[in-house]
């Protein structure tokens, strides 16, 4: 039997039950969960279950179980009060140093109001991406201002909602300009001057796919001749702006090289630099990328921070990522929404530039109101300012034996020292004045200045270089920037950047888009696969502690042991939970975790000499898009296996294929349980199918919210897997980001685990290339899921699995006298912790999914995720944080709409409610009357259809999207893998 | 010519102007003021002025303009980073200890879901006191709900929806029992087990009003026996529960005699003990009062947090404070609103048993939403343990030679120490555990134990007390409460306290209640006199810096120097800018600052044997009705002086007061600029004429907002007045309190500065009592007016003044086309910060003020102030927060209800939509077309009169408040000082 039983749990969460002891009392497991120990009787009792135990042992196959405890300590978890006092000693373990260090992170002022109203909202954090356009024109009106501060500072027409690191932009860029020339041409050029991790990113994901990176000298003549020498070969190129050393570089002439062979020249741009700098768009750079990092989002320990990528017109179809796209609603008035011609749900096997799902939307979001806030003459200021304080350092220096080597610079100084090691440099700033610098070599540092600079910093670092103490008034007068060097065009001349500076103004702004979205501080948002839980104050609080925002992701180990501890303690954790031996915490999203997996599958064949035999990845038709486009990444040919009519693999079919291919078979990529969400009984079967044919097993982690304690994907078998933080442990999904992914490897992958140039904790002999731009991905994110795992402990962990799946097969039992249900009941009696709501039995009677979809609007509710697996049907999760009642009132809205249905179905013209749906405020307010009679039901109908949302509702504020404007399509709608795999 | 120049101004706010320097570029005064260098420009044009200077010049007689440049330092102000890092500094000064010194001030764990959602919440914070119900629905709930919890808890049926702190809770207790008595019995019995700074406020507040205190050991034979004696000369009685020493008493006997001849029985009690406890009900007492502090605010070195005060059916119109009661709207539906009956509105002098004006809304939310989180189990809970940890101390101790003195307890033990002096217990708990306890003598110490008490504090107060370490396990079961002292009834049954308990529920309810309000974060709050400004991030923040959080008021001095440095830093500012000689910041509210500087003044004339003869006190007829109530609580008698028709005091009729009264005048109450918002030239010829006849002039500070930099109450030659710092100062409205009121005095009332049993700091040998609980009232709020101040700098200060000025003069010139504004353009070209709309004309035709006030709300604005000072009038107070795009919404609002007035004067259906305001959603969504076409406006009319509404509104949630349920009066609509004083 299950190591779960009801009578291990209750007294836990039922204060009423609560045995009053010398422990404290603010206990996290029962904030956490939704239903009562009461409600979860009740519940049991409407499934015909007398304890969890008969319930889970009967949802869940008994060789899937596991038998083991969960060893997470402490066991009864911590309480939030001990979590706070832990993390603030964790915290303070990190030491906050002033990090000049630069190489693409900077220091910066996250304004209160901003830090506030945003970073600290709920309404803003908890959001989902926004494929709802309707419930989300808020936070699609920041990404559209996002694009348009990037489309304004590069000087290029078209900018996304963001990408994930610098370093994954520049892979972006490199992928796209090899994709154009259609991969007949294999190098790629880049210039000596880049950030060191961006060459190790652009490295890792070169290999797999058979791109040659070329380094050359581009600022220099030499560097012009050899590139000349191999234009023929070359799908583009990419220079850095400043450069890495700080040094400033016309690159007109690298630009017209490229174009004279018609292939992508790409600039790698500080954002700062740009409010002042020439655009690159005067170089004629047809990518410009970077980071935004330094628009007022700390350092992180590497992130997350949103990254740029700006191209023009013609490329704009092939752009990465997220577009945000103004278009109009049903009735015709302006509305935004993600442009989707270019996103994941399109990802086409031979088009597959990119696996990339997720975006930056709440740090995109923090950069672009900062720039709202700032205004254009704010931003140069900060800028100019940053510009005078390193040339007055440049000049004392330059009065000295050291030799500043860049002759030009925006805030970056590369110093060749003299009579000094840069060893004994870095310790005496770091002792002496609190300051972190880069050590470029033996006798060369370099220091980047940012907008938190202080007149003392300045004196200190003077007294560094110069050994001469000198005072400096506030009111000196800064150099101003060379005239060969400066913008001259007006920047940010849009509305929402000159309108907004007041404090009042900006709080006004913020809560205005705030109101127009729905996020989880209004109701339930049941998308299947998304895992839509409780994102708890004390765990999203870490992201506003100092200790752990303010320290640079190249600082010395060192200053980072709170880090250190808590990831190390985080990683056996994940460990335990996955069943997995070793942990890398590197990649910053889960689309990155899938690369990241299936590169260490690649490499370990390559270490048993079969990289090139072993390249068929076989994956389920029923998996999620963003696989097999992960899997063309790394180089893999995809091969897709069937499916039964229960949503089960064929296991017929599976083992044909793997028999077929087993020479060439490199792995299988199989979500579990199953994007059907069911606790497939084949998958042990399938995986021994796997292995014995010579390919490893990669397990996604997307629904790890149904395993956690009950299974895992190493008890079941796998190699490898990877887990989204952001869906099972708690993180927010930050209306469209941040997320991350740990990936877990059995033993034998463990020595490949990527390896970072600037960490040596994380690289091995046998590492693989970085993946993103700093050793712990978004480091900043990760002890909101470390909280979320030691505040539930082993005791409450699976606890929270099994209470996931009483919800979902709870709202199953209520709704299915009403709708058709995918799968449960047949083959398996439950469905794990979500379910698929079968609509295609309306579709000939004009009743489609996006119609149930968007009336759920109208009822206060996110939709559901919408065809995917299945077209036609809504899959729902509702998670454990959601209770009972929230439960009922979803149930009791769709138990409405199906009424509704029958309407429409039945001729009455009440029915059309659904294909008017959503209706907005302004639809229901200012629609004339004579227009309005036309509809066959009133507004109170439209608006108020059940009594409760009259106390409570959050409204869309446009109607539905206008789909002439394009697809309507919503979260993960991918295509079929037989789509991706080719006819 | 003022000292106020435009060009003195322009740089420090103007970015594109702002010359970039070393200094940091966060500055922080162009954020707090709305307006930019160019629309001022642009403002002073539409006035027909060319710089700032020749406004001033023109506005504000010269003679009072002063001349001296403020000394504020640093004078171009901390910028915004600079002064998080001061403030940090200064925390860092304050030494967090755990204290269980208790004496009415527990340590509590504020939940984080609560931290986040409603202390920091713009939402909450910035909303003004819920005289408009229809945009006030969210905190009205909560403040129901708070009162409905005191209800419970003390078993009493009614509860006002709080009081200001314990001490002055206890003082309207004896007020209200006093005047219960009409006032012919004289004496009040207190129990001698008391807190002292209770009883010291109370002795304060009995002295002026002719009551005597007697205290009397009630819990003994004894006790009784006396009062038994004295029982016919005695209006009431008050005993503490549990007692100051923590011991458990029936005053059932009591109540009895205090019955027996008709008089009332207080009690004031522990509201977590009540959780547990019998109630006072079960004594028979007819009020209790407390503190909820430990219901989840923090310490604050003593404040703020919100008092309770309950009681019976009987006495339920004479419960001093704000009620919130239920009520219906226009269209039948409920709603709340506040119950007015026995509100400052009505504070008549023959009624006078109170002067309270403001409440503790925002911290009555929070622990009102503690009780709602934690429900009543987990209530129950926290009691249980904190009851069970000293029980288990008290078990220890009684292996000792040390002696419990208290036989029954709850949280608190009073300990006869043996071989050991107090001073080096206490030492010792400080030294070796962190802990604070209290010293009752030299040879015992009482200790209180609380939420946060751990096993550890518990191991460490058994080692400190017997010299043992022992070892205690987490799951030890506790001791439980007696039997004779439980609480048999069921607390908090009501569903609101049962329903919330996950974090998301708690998100959600506190989110939708949030929405049903309108803040400073959705538009302005135009009130006159109340001065509604930005309260910046960065002030706010100060309130969860736990270094000024986690400070217990009676700790010892040298734990509290960042406080002390900070304090003595603001009253030097204070000084400065008032023009005064010293400042108390005791005072917890505008209306105890009244009190206080009134009691200063009668303290100087006692001082010279004059305070019987001196007891009349002089205040124009335009006075906050506020101040007549000080008055008449100080024992004065009231005479009111004439206001001309321009809304100027009537110098004749002052001076004819002021010599007809001459022997016995004790002061004048005025303030300037006057209620009507002018600059009275007369100001300095009042001053003198009471000066020359005996009296000291007191400057009421409501105003203040005009005065700073351009003049000031000590320069005018006031001697002594009140500062709103949650006007002028930025301090956040809360909702409704808190309030702070820090009195600024010349140097001759200096010595009189109120002092305090627990701080020796305030107490100087002539000092009066202590006015409230507290030495430096409610401590915690002063940083964030610190802040502000030291912002700003003494540059910026006279800017805001000046620009405060300037958009409410721009608004009378836009808005003179339209509507009559008093007294501008007559005898003075200008108002200052605000002027009245004068709506008297449209009475006659049937459209009164109230439906242009609730009109507004359909345009998303709160109302201004509506019938004060003037019957039949709106004041608007733009503050120079306020920017110019949203002025000119304001002013185009009011225009477009001007053609409503026009249509419905004319006799045009549409017109009805100004009586029908406002239009809740559901009103305009829900009401059936047949009702509505007889409505002669289309619901878009309604609820979208200005196009920009349909991008942003807020929307009132429920119809116009019934009238026949109560006055709907509004904010500031007291009764005229004629009537205060009698016919």
């Amino acid at each position: 039997t299950a190591n779960t039983s009801s009578t291990n749990y209750g007294h836990v969460y039922n204060p009423n039950a609560q045995k009053v002891s010398l422990a404290n009392l603010d206990t996290f497991a029962r904030r956490h969960i939704g239903p009562t120990p009461a409600n979860v009787q009740e519940m049991l009792k409407t499934l015909g279950y007398s304890d969890l135990d008969e319930f889970l042992t009967s949802a869940i196959p008994n060789h899937v179980l596991i038998k083991r405890k969960l060893s997470v300590s402490p066991a009864q978890g911590y309480t939030e009060s001990e979590m706070i006092e832990h993390l603030q000693k964790l915290a303070a373990k990190n030491k906050i140093v002033k990090s000049f260090i630069g190489k693409g992170y900077a220091g910066t002022k996250l304004p209160a109001v901003i830090q506030r109203n945003l970073l600290e909202s709920p309404e803003w954090y908890t959001s989902y991406t926004p494929y709802q356009p309707e419930i989300s024109q808020g936070r699609l009106e920041s990404l559209l201002n996002f694009q348009t501060m990037v489309s304004s500072l590069t000087g290029l027409p078209m900018a996304n909602a963001s990408l994930l690191d610098e370093g994954t932009a520049a892979a972006e860029a490199m992928s796209l300009s090899f994709h154009n020339m259609k991969g007949k041409k294999k190098v790629y050029v880049i210039d000596t001057n880049l950030h060191p991790q961006t060459v190790n990113v652009l490295k890792s994901r070169a290999g797999n796919i058979g791109v040659e990176i070329v380094e050359l000298p581009l600022s220099t003549e030499e560097g012009i001749t050899e590139l000349n020498k191999i234009i023929k070969t070359v799908c583009g190129g990419l220079v850095q702006y400043p450069g890495t050393d700080g040094s400033i570089h016309n690159f007109t002439k690298v630009g017209e090289i490229l174009h004279s062979h018609k292939v992508l020249f790409a600039m790698a741009c500080d954002i700062l630099a740009l409010t002042v700098l020439k655009p690159p768009s005067e170089f004629g750079a047809d990518i410009a990328l970077g980071t935004t990092q330094r628009f007022g989002v700390p350092f992180g320990y590497g992130g997350p921070h949103a990254a740029y990528f700006s191209t023009t017109m013609k490329y704009s179809r092939k752009i990465p990522g997220r577009i945000v796209g103004v278009s109009k609603d049903r009735l015709g008035q302006p509305a935004l929404r993600l442009a989707l011609q270019t996103r994941e749900q399109h990802i086409k096997r031979e088009k597959a530039t990119s696996n990339i799902c997720t975006a930056q939307a709440l740090l995109a979001n923090i950069s672009a109101n900062y720039a709202v806030y700032h205004g254009p003459a704010g931003l140069k200021n900060i800028a100019s300012r940053v510009y005078g304080f390193t040339t007055l350092l440049a000049k004392y220096i330059g009065q000295t034996e050291h030799q500043v080597l860049n002759d030009k610079w925006f805030d970056t100084l590369t110093v060749k020292l003299s009579g000094v090691s840069a060893d004994d440099i870095l310790a005496q700033a770091l002792s002496k004045y609190n300051i972190n610098l880069f050590k470029v070599d033996e006798s060369t540092v370099s220091l980047s200045l940012d907008e938190t600079v202080e007149t003392a910093d300045l004196v200190n670092l003077i007294e560094l270089f110069t050994g001469k103490q000198v005072t400096l008034e506030a009111d000196t007068e800064l150099p101003t920037i060379p005239e060969e060097l400066i913008r001259t065009d007006e920047i940010l001349t849009h509305e929402v950047f000159n309108t907004h500076h007041s404090e009042t103004a900006m709080l006004r702004y913020l809560h205005l888009l705030q109101s127009k979205d729905l996020s989880l501080a209004n109701s339930m948002i049941p998308l299947g696969s998304c895992t839509m839980k409780l994102n708890a104050t004390v765990e999203m609080q870490t992201l506003s502690m100092p200790g752990f925002t303010q320290i640079h992701p190249f600082a010395p180990i060192d200053q980072a042991q709170g880090y250190k501890e808590l990831i190390s303690e985080f990683e056996k954790d994940l460990n335990d939970i996955t069943g997995f031996d070793a942990t890398t915490n590197m990649p910053n999203s889960g689309a990155q975790g899938e690369y990241t997996g299936l590169s260490l599958i690649r490499e370990y064949h390559k270490s048993r000499g079969e990289y090139e035999a072993r390249n068929i990845c076989l994956i389920p038709v029923s998996a999620h898009g963003t696989n097999p486009a992960s899997a063309a990444m790394c180089g893999l040919k995809v091969v897709p296996v069937k499916c039964l009519d229960d949503g089960s693999i064929d296991l017929v079919d599976l083992q044909e294929k793997a028999e077929l291919h087993a020479a060439n078979l490199c792995s299988i990529m199989i979500t579990y349980p199953s994007t059907y969400g069911l606790f497939e009984p084949g998958i042990k079967k399938a995986i021994d199918l796997v292995h014995a044919n010579g390919g490893l097993v990669y397990l996604d982690g997307a629904n790890m919210n149904a395993q956690v304690g009950l299974t895992s994907p190493g008890d079941l078998g796998a190699d490898v897997c990877h887990l989204n933080i952001h869906k099972t442990f708690a993180l927010s999904h930050g209306g469209g980001g941040p997320g991350q992914a740990p990936v877990c490897v059995k033993e034998h992958l463990k020595p490949f685990l990527p390896g970072h140039t600037f960490n040596a904790d994380v690289t091995k002999p046998d590492s693989i290339q970085a993946v993103n731009s700093a050793p712990y991905g978004s480091a900043s994110v990760i002890p909101v899921s470390y909280s979320y795992i030691k505040m539930l402990g082993a005791n409450a962990l699976p606890y929270v699995s099994a209470v996931a799946m009483l919800n979902a097969n709870y709202m199953v039992k209520k709704l299915q006298p009403y709708y058709s249900i995918l799968f449960v009941g047949k083959s398996t009696p439950h469905c794990a912790h979500e379910f698929i709501l079968d609509l295609r039995e309306f579709k000939a009677q004009g009743i489609e999914a996006i119609d149930i979809a968007k009336r759920l609007q109208d009822y206060g509710f996110h939709a559901p995720t919408m065809s995917f697996p299945v077209a036609g049907t809504l899959m729902i999760e509702p998670t454990e944080s959601e209770n009972l009642a929230e439960l009922d009132r979803f149930v009791e809205s769709l138990i409405k709409i199906r009424s509704e249905i029958d309407a429409y179905i039945n001729g009455d013209k009440s029915g059309m409610v659904l294909k008017n749906a959503p209706h907005s405020m302004q639809d229901v307010v200012a629609t004339p009357q004579e227009e309005w009679e036309a509809r066959g039901y009133t507004r109170e109908q439209a608006a108020y259809p059940l009594p409760w949302l009259k106390n409570n509702k959050c409204w869309p504020t446009v109607s539905r999207l206008d789909d002439t404007y394009g697809d309507m399509n919503l979260i993960c709608t991918c295509p079929t893998v037989e789509e991706i795999a080719g006819e």
